[in-house]
């Protein structure tokens, strides 16, 4: 299997750590997002609609991490990124969802870019965008675990799931764009053990081969 | 089971049509987003998070459109929201989900509302963005779709799937604020098909309880 990924990305951040999850091997292929020429090239090689994270294999080209997620699951259940029980498996996907739709589209690269060029915002006010958006949503997020009565050490139970794989990478955003995240302590204390898992540590962007 | 919807909720929409093509009937209980009270009670009385739409029946509460969806699909598999066959399966999960991450949450009425009263953008702005996201976002799925080799009447071959009712309230909405959709050939021809079926017919906006 291939996976196109940017070492900064937060959804190929999300499919690296589900593929250490499941213990699937692979061939990691950089695609910077920030330098003029890579994206370009993806486009016109790979993805002409040039989303990143994708993976490629026997069934294809897929792109969307969540999907991505979804379709590992399927493809090899064991180890579950998904528990058991149809109301659990709803907590779950929403929990990633309350990530992937609210929080994160919104703290997007290209988004924060557009605040500033066209529509003339300083990198202040972008800034302060950036950390409206991921303080409201990982503060509902909180609200939506602690009052869920299904967290453990992860969002859901003592396994790592779905959901952790799209916190994980939304909280090390968080700190890298100096939001307040002290209000958040079961998300917090979740990241922490998320921390201490070996797929969770060798999926994190300043490992990866592209980092700079 | 209940419906917690609004009637011009693109995500609660997506939900209205998946609930009439699985046939379970819901009872609808309509929360208004923009009048000042309904929203408050629903906090306190249902969804701490204020999560539009919900379902709720003998699994509980369940949020976030997508995560309803793929809970729909699991508690009741046919007819089916989803092929056959994991590639086919990735490939509608990731077109809804273009719609639901890439799309959708940048032209959400919070979203606008902030750019208006934070920001300080005035209405032709704030219009200029909407139509921003929502032609990038739709061009991009039109080249996903048109490009697969797997649509068909419908986003996947001849039966609407997820992706369609991701795609529908979309298009709906991108129709509402005038956006410039006539370069979207694929997605308005079935969206055209989607419109001679009851199940989308009887999801629309303008035939809800709520509606205004």
């Amino acid at each position: 299997m291939k996976l196109y990924s940017y070492f900064r990305s937060s959804a190929a951040y999300r499919v690296r750590i589900a593929l250490n999850l499941k213990g699937i091997a692979a061939e990691q292929q950089a695609v910077h997002l920030v330098k003029p020429d890579p994206l370009p090239a993806f486009r016109r090689d790979v993805s002409p609609q040039g989303l990143i994270p994708a993976i490629e294999d026997q069934d294809g080209l897929i792109v969307q991490s969540v999907a991505i997620m979804e379709y590992l699951e399927e493809r090899q259940p064991d180890p579950p990124l998904l528990p058991q029980g149809l109301a659990e498996r709803a907590y779950v996907r929403a929990a990633a969802l309350l990530v992937a739709c609210d929080i994160h589209p919104l703290a997007n690269l290209r988004v924060l870019r557009y605040l500033k060029h066209e529509l003339g915002h300083d990198q202040d006010e972008v800034d302060t965008w950036y950390r409206h958006w991921v303080e409201d949503g990982l503060g509902r997020l909180e609200a939506f675990v602690a009052g869920s009565g299904r967290s453990g050490r992860f969002v859901h139970g003592d396994a790592p799931s779905m959901a952790d794989c799209c916190l994980v990478p939304q909280l090390f955003n968080a700190r890298r764009l100096n939001c307040a995240i002290d209000a958040f302590p079961t998300l917090l204390a979740i990241d922490a053990e998320c921390a201490g898992l070996e797929a969770f540590r060798q999926a994190h962007p300043s490992v990866q081969p592209d980092a700079e």
